[in-house]
């Protein structure tokens, strides 16, 4: 049967991993362990791989050493052989330059692209599960390796966040190329967008972008890991206090999304968020974005917290002559 | 490009609605409404129609008056036209009599099939979306309805639980023709399969099959309705005590999927599940099915309480001589 | 035995209700009944009495009429006939008037009083126990009343906050004459008491003081009800969201006390703070107060949130050409 | 003013440690510091001593070598000096034999008795403030310790149980000798007493006896430790699912009390369980006692669960012939 072009385009499974640069890689290594509670799952030239004990892959994290923070690069799994093919040729068909690149730690061909605004995504169908060694089997044979214990008790990655320039040809890039679909976004009394929100799952978005305030392309504003409750974040905000990691902003609860979000910066200069968005599920195939307002986003987060300042500013790596 | 037959099938969107009988129709209707905090949203012939707070479509749960309980239908949404068009078709050419039901509330054409146990099963893809009337209008507009603060808080339908003489051919019945995906099994020593889990998303399942245990075709184990958390479930177990809701067993963790879980029965009978399923997901577009032996389902639930013993034999509609 | 003076004194037993003034009392009971989820139990005069259900006197809050917001009285439980006596006694030597009010609506004799900012405090040992009419009792016999499952679902009365000019003054009274323990307070470089917190309970406290920002005195900050879990509070701010309740700051967590918080205005002008202080107690007889400096002040909540300006400035009634 | 005798007693202030026998000292103790979260705090003569991070005093738990498993001690920390004296005082008018123990880590003079069942008691009042060592030093000053975001997190001892040959003639000790007030009780049909909890605080209990089921006096059931929130307990299941460790019945939640419960067995042998005691308080200073029958009791735990026969059954030390 002919894939018709009115059809949702389910070619992309999901998110699956995120390369943060540090400058600081082992002080952000003992946070991603420590703190967060994943596990390491090896290491390769310059980076150390980590995973989430809900991580179905070996690792959904790479930390990789670098003069400056930021996004080395995220990395979508296919649903099978036949849409990465697919993908690939959609995105050449539009003129976009895919590179293959191979001997990656745990999966297979990578095929490597910029997005408009010039952040590096990778697609790829062959990976690597997580075989747990011994002492990181779990109790029930339906997980991949057992719950840690240990600080925030990090579930699996959940999304990332992206500065852009341009974020409408961002999210049409997207949508173009790769069949995600939209879900929320914000539109300014002007016109323009100034953020989105994208899925290729049931969960509400995989990855969002949002407007660089300062025009500079590139830049990166968070990745967020899941939690397994509420009452998880709120007990990781007692962590994060106990081990003197600075909070930007939350608990509290985004109006966009719904996400029940703690904001923290890890030793490297990252945004990295811990989120709950578990209860609410993207069900409808032919879901009907749902568009923000300025006026309605001036209301704050859902329970009206005020957006603190930096919310809208950093990014990583930060602009020149910014403090790390 | 063409849908190749080795590529997982997503024709299937997600379960749209059940429809329990009830020979106490006023009284399952307090229950869902008053106890289970579910909304009303219509009514037809002898059917109230009802949601769940988050659910997008007009209903999630049928009701209908009958002289006893069980499973009248369930109904899952098609990805798209062209998806329930070749669901139909594949149906069809597996000498299944699928026939198009029209008038129904609140969704287009349906298309009727009974499984190899005779339960009876709908596809659709046309629906009609929530409208919330001004007193059912939520703050945040990307949730369909506003919550309830009333009993025990229904977010959405999550699933529902056949039982089934032959599981084993009932699983390939749907894996062939529906192209859902196994995510967990039980099979017994001798080899005969005594439970499976299917789903159609990132949930780990959408519906269940379990061995019937006195032979006869077509029987009920129950539906399941999700609710935010798992405190929001140890709140549902004192709301059910209040109401003097028969409590069947929970709240628990299921070691098969890992569900928290609670059962109770409502006034017409029927065994109703209040779960928290949400932080699990399964995001492996080839994820690799659980078996599970009869040795491990010795072990009980998760924690080691036992599996009582009506848990394995009580359907609805009752045996000829049980007691409703 | 002689109770020796260097003992510490327990002869409160506890607070036992809240009179709030209102000059929208039909508001305020609705608001008081559908949102927070309390019951009434009974009508006299201008005051309508209300309760949570696992307050084991008849009520713990009286909302009565008025011209304007604020406190009407506050009033505490002593732990036996003899010790109400020695605190009125102690009380009058201390050279306050205290005159002795009959024909309160649930409890005996009561003992009024000003503190040195002018509120009125109220003690009293004689009092009636809920009786749960029928449609109110409970399923476990160790519980007063059935829970609600409505609106945020208020457990209990838990805490009061006034404001007062002179806090070191209000402290030193409620500690010399009812044997009030200090937990916590604020000092000013200045040496000023900006707030203190006292308690008759192994709860932290029972009350709190906070500094006056205008000079006005004898007025209230705050009635604050316990709910079951911080859970059920991230909850009560969906509940008061969709209500339209206008929310001032939280769910976050004091620094102080450690309290996860939620404060919102309720139609007739007061603060109301919805909040979970089970997890710590004060079990130290001998509890070392903890004085909390300006720098640490500054460092905001527990978590970083800045408190929010109204909080220092609002008060009720209102100021004199203040909006109520 | 003189201590009227009909007044209530408050002379005892909190349970302040339990000590521990074990077999197995070196896996016990891994158990409390690695699987409970605990953190030692010293070791004098065979015993180890350990901490929930909101305990205030030096420890709350005494482990001590032994030949077998059960109770070495409880040990209440009286509400001043001159309380200690009158309660050593009253034991002795009472014909028990009280012995000062000196030397003991962490407090000062102990005074111990038997109870009639033969468990050794100890008062005492002067003691250690725990002072946190840095790397044990809390973000918030009003905390003991930091979080320690391990295991299963305890926060403070709860309470324990014993069991006993004559239920109620330990009752009428602890009333009349101590001035605990009783909350709950169980009544057989034959006017025996099952079941017996005290209290010294605001919470419903600080410990409990229940009656012996093979004449053997002295033994010992549980001791219990409390968790942050229901959540947490749930979390502490999976945790001891993970580490091996025996959990012989819940998460669920008590009709008596309604404790939210979770029991298991430590290596050396005893039960211990985590508990979620904290939105319910006795605030009543007169509180009703509570008498629950044998017929109420046969409903099982509040939403049902019947109670496993080892709970009635299994004790330590051991039986002869029992299996440690």
């Amino acid at each position: 049967m002919a894939l018709d072009a009115a059809e949702p385009c389910m070619d992309i499974a999901h998110l699956g991993h995120v390369e943060l640069l540090t400058p600081k890689p082992e002080a952000s290594l003992r946070f991603f362990v420590d703190v967060m509670g994943m596990t390491e799952s090896g290491r390769q030239g310059d980076s150390v791989f980590l995973r989430g004990f809900d991580d179905y892959e070996t690792y959904s994290l790479q930390l990789t050493a670098s003069t400056t923070s930021g996004l080395g690069h995220a990395a979508f799994r296919a649903r099978s052989p036949q849409a990465l093919a697919r993908r690939v040729a959609a995105l050449r068909a539009d003129g976009v330059a895919v590179t293959a690149v191979e001997g990656s730690f745990g999966h297979g061909t990578g095929w490597r692209f910029h997005d408009p605004d010039g952040h590096v995504f990778e697609l790829y169908y062959e990976t690597q599960w997580y075989e747990a060694p011994p002492a990181q089997r779990p109790a029930l044979k339906n997980q991949a390796q057992r719950f840690p214990a240990r600080g925030v008790n990090v579930r699996r990655l959940d999304h990332f966040n992206c500065l852009a320039v341009d974020v409408r040809a961002c999210r049409k890039f997207f949508e173009r190329n790769l069949g995600l679909r939209l879900t929320e976004r914000i539109v300014l009394d002007s016109g323009e967008e100034a953020g989105m929100w994208l899925t290729a799952t049931n969960k509400s978005y995989d990855f969002a972008f949002t407007k660089e305030a300062h025009g500079v392309a590139g830049r990166f504003h968070h990745v967020t890991f899941a939690l397994d409750s509420r009452e998880a974040i709120l007990q990781a905000a007692d962590v994060f206090l106990e081990h003197g990691v600075f909070i930007e902003t939350g608990p509290h609860k985004h109006a966009v999304q719904q996400t029940f979000f703690l904001y923290v910066y890890e030793p490297g200069g990252n945004r990295v968020e811990v989120a709950n968005a578990g209860a609410r599920l993207v069900l409808a195939p032919d879901w009907r974005p749902i568009t923000w307002t300025e006026a309605e986003r001036r209301k704050g987060q859902a329970w009206g917290l005020k957006t603190i300042e930096s919310f809208h500013t950093h990014g990583t790596p930060p602009l020149p002559g910014e403090k790390a």
